[in-house]
């Protein structure tokens, strides 16, 4: 199991007239997680695209428990369960407020995918020997 | 069964680096397509707010077949399968492009609740009379 | 001169906690105004992309007079003052509510650019065309 | 003079089709420049806020001169050049990347309001003062 943690403040844009954070910029945090994730183990997505992969999302979903607010400081965790071995990537995801509550939990699924032909692929070689550790 | 369509461009700011619609911003498409689902009715979710009820989401969950591109002229298709009798109302989405292919599917679920106490409440009467000729 | 009107309802992810549209939304619902303005000519900017003309903004700027409301339906008037002679194109534009108040007036600076080679170009032909009556 | 640093790291949401950050998300990222400006100073605006003041924006301008791109780590430079006396404030924004290179500028110039009544009305006393040592 690989989990990682990353901060995020909420910004005023994210706020809506009932006064928390939108739901769908929640997706936008999930995604912040999954790219501090990569990075924290010495890779990052960007440089996934330009070897030639992307990760386009087919299933997103997120449970709604209690509101962010503006300017909280959230804290992202991201968890992989499993070593992809195929062409899908699930991550799991969770957001608490500074008082440690659970705000929100979801999971992401993702392909990856070879993006000059934008066919099914898999982790690159040297993403799945950083992640290796952490599922032996 | 209530059905209500509308339709939706795709913007310039919605689409992403990979050269399609980011995936969060389906939610916001849902979101349109339940405030023009209560329109049709003959009612709209701003006056329901006026009237003191507001509508948390607290879980939303979407599926994603194939991108949606900047211009495409979307139609969201929104659909309640059931009279929401408790404080609990379920808004199944599809949004289509102009060739009539599925892009995307998705479930909202959302609580009823009294504004100004943040208390579960029920479908105002208005709309629940609306609603009624479609579920007999 | 040449003017087009377009409307768009504002959305609930736009609002903020303050009650009203937040700021940057004005750039997007701008975006939409040009994108209107050039599909009433009979061309879209989408085609200009694929004929290989991209139009980054180099400057933006916005007056915001009265706040958009959640579920406003407004008009963005879109006015192109000028027949772009160089690499540069200049577009107006206002948003009135439907009371027909005016809500916030902007102007936006865009450069004609070959994709490609991410070079200067000029207006394409056919959309020159469409204009120059406007302009005689 | 008070000048303030803060860093935002480009989130892939931000990013258009043509593969930059598109141009309404620099607003948002001013708008992070201001808020942590603040915070920097020993306030914030969430206080600010629940102390009955709010700055809704009444210009927004921003010349925009290399795109940033995703996963850049940008720097906001916010800088107050003068000590707002009435009701308006202005801030100067600029947006470095990690080369250093000027992408952005911009002046958002905001006016300071009693929300309960939305009158026009003048700087906290407690900012005021925490901004006094920078003007003098």
């Amino acid at each position: 199991m690989f989990v990682s943690e990353t901060q995020i403040r909420v910004r005023y844009a994210d706020t809506d007239q009932m006064g928390v954070v939108y739901h769908s910029n929640y997706f936008d945090y999930f995604e912040v997680g999954r790219a501090e994730a990569i990075r924290q183990l010495g890779f990052t997505y960007a440089q996934m695209e330009d070897d030639g992969i992307c990760m386009p999302i087919v299933d997103a979903h997120a449970r709604f428990l209690r509101p962010a607010l503006y300017d909280n400081l959230l804290t992202v965790k991201t968890t992989l369960k499993e070593l992809p071995i195929h062409h899908k990537i699930e991550f799991h995801h969770e957001i608490y407020n500074e008082k440690n509550e659970l705000l929100c939990s979801g999971k992401i699924i993702l392909y990856l995918m070879e993006k000059s032909v934008m066919k099914r692929s898999v982790l690159p070689e040297v993403l799945r020997k950083m992640l290796l550790p952490y599922f032996q």
